[in-house]
């Protein structure tokens, strides 16, 4: 099931080059979507397409190897776990969120501040012992990434990691996937 | 801002090729998301990492040249237009739900069976004169379609097209685009 990469792995972009490039094209909105929250709107840097080509490259260079799956969690999830699946050759199964999936989904319900969310992944998307990292485009308090990762050992597939475009330390995010490798492009306070 | 593409553009998969890759990789659900309708889940085949890199190879085939910007509207559109714009190594834009978006995004509300709906893009993401193409899973009645279309078209942009995985014929889709080229990959009936 592992094709070829398209691009030329030797030709990474540096972490450094990869920062900068985020720093110039990720929009702050403050309070939104609600009081207290600083939104980063990765809209800038979707519309730049050779910028997401490195994005994607180096992204490429923290998974890893021998990846056989792309877990994406809607919606943002689904703009960058798909490319990056894309380059890799391998497959993407997209995580929904309720009601959404046909059939009899697989569900993880799970607490938020207030009430509770429920993430959905179709039946036999995922074989049993597949090689699979959860993308996501954030990693805040963690809760979606948790819910996932319970979602994706119920299909008894190998999880390897959870990987994100940006990290904000200062939630408690990596705390709540401890026992999950984590990396980010993009470590920030909060 | 035009990148060249990563795969090789003189290898695309026949129609016929295409057509019975498909076939195989979309699975029917009768009466979802409601009685009447027959769910076309694009599951199987976005988990297929091969048969997406012939999907995307095709599909870029049937795309105007020089492409700016490939629109795509939440969430399928999502998982199918990023990597097409990944392909062609140009910007990606998405077409959001109402409140998805900080800031002042621009919208267009138009009507449903049953009430309305509102599509919106996050302001400056497209830049007058782009040329675009809108990419979405299916056209059915077309709804969705039609008011992206007025929307994108409100950015000044120069409006090339739209482009579906699945088009249901039967449904009367085409009309309601009946001044922008439309393709599909694949026409059933209904």
């Amino acid at each position: 099931m592992h094709t070829d990469r398209l691009s030329d792995p030797a030709q990474v972009p540096s972490a450094a080059e990869i920062h900068e490039l985020m720093t110039g094209r990720i929009a702050e909105f403050p309070d939104f979507p609600e009081p207290g929250v600083l939104f980063r709107d990765i809209t800038p840097l979707l519309a730049d397409g050779p910028a997401m080509r490195k994005v994607i490259a180096h992204w490429c260079s923290l998974l890893p190897a021998d990846l056989d799956v792309i877990v994406g969690t809607e919606a943002r999830g689904f703009v960058l776990g798909a490319p990056l699946a894309y380059e890799l050759g391998i497959g993407f199964v997209p995580v929904r969120k309720a009601g959404k999936l046909p059939g009899f989904p697989r569900s993880v319900t799970y607490s938020l501040e207030y009430g509770t969310a429920t993430v959905e992944i179709a039946q036999g998307a995922i074989a049993p012992g597949q090689r699979v990292v959860i993308v996501d485009d954030l990693l805040a308090t963690g809760g979606t990434a948790q819910a996932t990762a319970e979602l994706v050992r119920d299909f008894e597939a190998e999880l390897l990691g959870a990987s994100f475009l940006i990290e904000l330390e200062g939630l408690g995010g990596r705390d709540k996937l401890a026992d999950l490798p984590v990396s980010a492009l993009w470590s920030i306070p909060n």
